[in-house]
């Protein structure tokens, strides 16, 4: 069955883990998740398996409708800058986890791109199987493989031993910023 | 004559700026900029215009080809993401400052758009004249004219003040970073 992905999934097939062997449990890893899951890019019949349910554990979402969705994905896919990946539930076929990679283009390092982590989440009944850190290790080597001079993200107190453990460092740089409340819905 | 924008400049001209009138010197907006100086987008010919060797008063830019500088921009035209303000010294014909907004989509936040502020530099002989200043409030207004639900930066410690003073807060959000060395060049 043709499904439509957000971005070709043989990218993640392809990519190599080895070095993160040591970092799972024994025998896991994002090509071999805990059993009836699965590491996959967003499909545009995600819609349908709570994607946008996961996303709402993380922060706000509001109403969004097929329609909109639909506009959103398709304008991701069209822009080949959005690696959203998602872990889903095969047997309650359910989105259960989520993370965008997004892909800035510079003209800073020899026109350079670099790579954010964003929107990270994984479903609270899912907790402690290591799902957080299959999607942060796929969207590092996702970054690695597009060849990204650094990956960057945003992240609580609480988060800093989680992504240290991963390879990222606190550089010195403050995150700031300006909300504009009449669209923060 | 016509020139090839990065993106359209009416969008720039058709910005308010009249909340802002107290934060520059009598006289000054990004609408008028000090004298001989222009605030407009990117433009192809700005290769030739200085725009790279500004940039490199900021980070590492490398060798850079007027081939690939072209590919850059056209990819980022395409892309409708990327907005690139320079100010131009007219009298020089340089570019003497540039600062960019990059748009992201999301899912979250009712299918919503976050801006960020990168890449803000100022020639070194032209300090002390609020162009910082001049060019920050723009991607500011920029972002809320392309309806941003927020807009982030990343800064050193030196650089806070100035970014509180146009509205920038610290909310307890943490940047971290992961470098791929062997593609930054």
């Amino acid at each position: 069955m043709d499904q439509n992905f957000l971005f070709d999934p043989s990218i993640l097939a392809d990519l190599d883990y080895s070095s993160w062997k040591s970092s799972f449990r024994p025998g896991v890893s994002p090509h071999n998740p805990p059993h009836g899951l699965k590491v996959r890019p967003l499909c545009a019949t995600d819609y349908d398996k709570g994607f946008l349910g996961v996303l709402a554990q993380l922060t706000k979402v509001g109403t969004v409708t097929r329609e909109q969705f639909m506009a959103r994905f398709n304008a991701m896919k069209d822009d080949k800058s959005y690696y959203v990946c998602v872990i889903e539930d095969l047997n309650k076929r359910e989105v259960i986890g989520a993370a965008t990679l997004v892909i800035e283009q510079k003209f800073i390092h020899s026109c350079g791109m670099r790579a954010r982590v964003e929107d990270v989440v994984v479903d609270d009944t899912y907790r402690g199987k290591q799902l957080g850190k299959i999607l942060t290790v796929v969207l590092i080597m996702l970054s690695k493989h597009l060849g990204c001079y650094k990956i960057s993200l945003e992240c609580t107190d609480q988060k800093l031993p989680f992504y240290q453990q991963v390879g990222f460092k606190q550089d010195g740089t403050n995150y700031m910023v300006l909300r504009w409340e009449q669209n923060d819905v």
